[in-house]
């Protein structure tokens, strides 16, 4: 009996605890892929109490008590941050199998200094303790970053914004952990949406550019990414429904983007061919500028049209979506490497059972520009825990180089979810450490200490060239 | 080396003995999803010989003989009953891997005191044995039902169905085990196939109403459901081949409906559509009803003409189907959701494939209405095997409220079928064990306990308001 | 701490350990599905250094060695085979999780009795020591195939091929392994490609029959079977993007074959019904014959144009190819089983997430012709590793007769490769292991040595008619 989470968590034989300890444990963390709020970081803002920090926006606990049978009002509502809390000690003490058991509870010991369990019964205690400490100058946004020994943050930013507080972080000598914008196109690609007008006006003013064509509009984006190179952007990310592959020529897509923009109704067909187009000059750009392009998909959001009326995107209401030609995507990298301008590109699915494709896709496109130039993305959202991230790597280790993957990634909302490098690095460690110590691998603690090493940090360093 | 099924069969942990034989072994069954044919219980039948009760009607042990090579004759052929049991027991012997092995020693241990292994060696001792003991009193359906602890079956019934036996076992007060009726109405959705029309005439002859409209066939389901209550019908079930959502109008159904009704062909879109707005009027129904809504997919009925002829359905010759869209599940329930009118639902797939979907798009339809709204049907079937069930599990458990699961049902013709339950539990307790004693889960017995005990009893109970 | 690959390698219990060592290993290989040149056999090939038989032609390491970016140059290029193999000793010892680990370290032990670790500084050593092994006279292609203990090789055949080197291997008293070939007649299938013409007329030529019909190409098959069938051929293969089913009449067919004859270009509807009538016309031969049908499916091919062209196909741009609608599958067996003509029949899927659906879909079709008439093929290529061997191995359990199983084929292009055989009854003789250990399964050596000496051997010997 292995007692709760304690310091040998997930590491299941003596090689995975070296290799954790000894290897994993030191590595800075590059923080690759995340949500959180530039502003945050600049104002340096501080947390009243932990309901904020923790249920304020986090859509993986709100669904977890919905799924309880939870009131609404203790999730979202008006109830107080104590009684929330309440309801969210209770919900988690009975999350068997789930990993924000977890997440809360590594969160709890590592900026807490909490290790009991938290339940109905403990929610007093914890909720004091958590408090007090927030109140600690230590526990600002940055007093977190810094204690979590970040880096690189990448936050993900629209063409757009103005990168104001990026522009203000980048001066400020005082806080040490780089952080540098994302560029998500998503609402220049959304042509489908009713706002996608509105959106390119705003793009047209904010670029310098006037827009009244496809050839236009990649004329600001290209102005857009100019920008956000001179701060530091060096990778891209996009939503897709799946990777498209409907090639057309540049006067259909002239064709579609007039209608759309003239107020006509664009079909799904055309659709699919203005993304792809889309898509392909995206990929150009970003393999003149040696940016990384971040794919995801495989995921169908705001499910619930009531909910979403009242509280918007991101409030947990997205589902796996399980329709993702695998064909398209190797057509689409395919297109790019006809024209030698395929960028580095990272690939990820929701739908776990797309692993093994993507695995065979990149090994179809790799190339010495890079040490596994195309990468399979971290398993995340709904499958970042240890059943997801354990298949992910198996599958990459079946199939590919695995010693080459970039790791880990939080995506996350909130600044206290650095432990999911750590809860990562445990599932790699004790992993690899079944491997060595079942005869699969070398009992060569150094190779492996090295690569263990490399996926947690060095590798990222190396691909994104930070 | 473990004893083969010894006491702790599939209890890998100490903690999972604990679980098992402490907690989820004292619980009673609610087979809220069964085969079985009430006369039979209404009856008392009793059995002449183990073949009869084994092989008269199982498809699962079907196949596994028609794998090995056995000739027809000895299957579902005029080969005598022992003949019959000889070929089974060999073929039995040889399952490695295969589920059957585990329910027919269960079933040999718990009701016929039969601690061996079945082959061709000790098939006449288990013969001699397993007759003579079905010669006994407690040995008939009730007495089955009775000494497997069953507080609930649920049979599955057409809505012409008069419920007779039902009625009869109502007004029985020497057996205690409730024995409601299930409303199964695809008969009325299956509007492709060639015998609908006199279908529906028969419907409207049972229902008293006249149906000369979509419109009428509404109402008349409606009564029938009126009636099916008042038998304690709490619940529905639906085979599709996917979840539907092609929504139509009203007149367009209409025109669909008359179409077929006047003999002429409905096209595949056509059919979407119907069952689209079949499905839709249901789930309105079941949610003022307070009834749940079970929803099944992902097989591929009758591959086997020939056999189909000369046997009929349900004998073995169904196979997967992988084509299941998530997103129009999504949009399916989405639809009721938007009218306040998404009943209490259990989704399952007979493809393993679809568990992570299905997990997450529980997750966008629960409330406070009840703990676990929108529930993953358990592992069954294709599926009903320690992979699938832990499978079902560890999925279930990632991406959603596992305390809050209603556990196991038999989906069973057989009256010996409920140690599938026992099976269940055992996989239950050895995945739980695991948690707790690898450190994901606190060493907390008496949680663990209650939730091993909901999901085995109290969950189900509660949920259908049992 | 297990030795790296030791005797007992992947065997992780007692049960194991004996299952392997006194069943599994005796056993004979039955290579049923290769692609290594019967000419090289004939002319018992001897090879010049380690890097002409491990990187010559193996996608697989290139592909590898792609992913953790080395330069084409010392993959395919024109650096020295000691520079390659520097480069792949280097890569080989970081692929943590690949198989490729471990079949070569299996051919460094029982090739070259070697049973250190391949790495850059091991390099120069096992370099030595090779290619001395390799001018050693039992080291040329027959003396591999000899020490391998290989009973019969299936190599894989155009119809057009003449068979020369298969008639002198027949006729060759002073080698005692049986070299058969097997009919692969996809370039008669594949009416979408541009040399199809060009290929029928070289059917034409080699089978004496003029090709002016889809019937007349029927005949000429027919021809070309019973040649093949003279050269002891029982077996055929067909790459499938998936199993087709859209039946036509063969008015339409010959309307289909005699456009692209006359060089019009065919529609995507049309190709597939062509090869659906093409497939079924296959299938009836075989029956007729008592061959076997192997139907592959799941890959995507030469994905990277640019390579494609300067390396030509199976040059490691393969993926997954995930469209394979089980329903389809289910409907073509059955449409050869009306006729009663539905051959014994082997089916694979690159997609392990196949390996239910087909698990389920052997069950409709299975009859007493044979033990398994309709096999899941053992998992490879993409899947021939733990993972996929074991998921293969579980999912055929649970849902079909195991050890019914014709087992394991290298589909290799190598002479080294017979230890995958190995490999495969380690991983088989590992999971019986476990399961009876873990009382899954009776106690009962002789009974499970005898499975495993069947999947190992005996069904295919059996099946095949060997």
């Amino acid at each position: 009996m292995k007692k709760f989470m304690d310091k040998d968590f997930l590491l299941s034989t003596e090689t995975a605890a070296t290799l954790f300890h000894d290897y994993a444990a030191k590595q800075p963390i590059i923080d690759y892929h995340c949500h959180i709020n530039p502003r945050e970081i600049a104002e340096n803002r501080k947390f009243d109490n932990i309901t904020q920090v923790w249920l304020g926006g986090d859509h993986y606990k709100w669904r977890l008590m919905r799924s309880a049978g939870v009131d609404e009002k203790y999730i979202t509502g008006d109830a107080s941050d104590r009684e929330k809390f309440q309801k969210w000690a209770e919900v988690l003490s009975k999350a068997v199998g789930n990993p924000l058991l977890h997440w809360s509870h590594l969160e709890l010991q590592r900026y807490f200094g909490y290790d009991g369990v938290l339940n109905g019964n403990t929610a007093e205690e914890v909720w004091q303790l958590c408090n007090k400490k927030l109140a600690e100058p230590g526990m600002s946004v940055r007093g977190l970053i810094r204690q979590s020994g970040v880096e690189v943050i990448c936050t993900t930013d629209d063409p757009i914004d103005s990168l104001e507080w990026h522009k203000m972080l980048a001066k400020d000598k005082s806080f040490e952990t780089k952080v540098y914008p994302a560029w998500r196109p998503d609402k220049a690609m959304n042509i489908e949406k009713p706002d996608f007008a509105d959106y390119i006006a705003k793009l047209s003013e904010v670029s310098g550019v006037k827009i009244a064509s496809f050839a236009d509009l990649k004329k600001a984006l290209s102005a857009r990414m100019d920008f956000f190179g001179e701060m530091n952007c060096r990778v891209s990310d996009h939503a897709l429904e799946y990777v498209y592959f409907s090639p057309a020529s540049d006067s259909e897509i002239e064709d579609i983007f007039a209608k759309k923009m003239n107020g006509g109704d664009v079909t799904a067909d055309e659709v699919t061919r203005y993304k792809t187009m889309f898509m392909l000059f995206c990929g150009k750009e970003y393999s003149r500028r040696g940016w990384v392009m971040q794919l995801h998909y495989g995921t169908k959001r705001d499910n619930n049209t009531l909910q979403y009326k009242k509280l918007g995107p991101d409030t947990g209401y997205d589902c796996i979506n399980n329709y993702a030609p695998s064909s398209l995507t190797a057509d689409f990298l395919n297109a790019l490497e006809c024209e030698k301008a395929l960028p580095k590109t990272i690939i990820y699915s929701l739908n776990p059972h797309d692993n093994q494709a993507i695995d065979t896709i990149l090994g179809c496109f790799q190339s010495s520009e890079a040490v596994s130039k195309i990468q399979h993305g971290s398993a995340w959202w709904f499958n970042d825990h240890k059943t997801g991230m354990r298949e992910q790597l198996i599958s990459l280790g079946n199939l590919g180089y695995l010693a080459g993957f970039v790791g880990m990634l939080t995506d996350s909302r909130s600044f206290l979810s650095y432990p999911r490098h750590e809860y990562f690095r445990r599932i790699l460690c004790g992993f690899f450490g079944e491997l060595a110590e079942n005869g699969e691998y070398p009992d060569d603690i150094e190779t492996l200490g090295g690569i263990v090493s490399d996926i947690s940090y060095g590798n990222a360093k190396r691909y994104f060239n930070f």
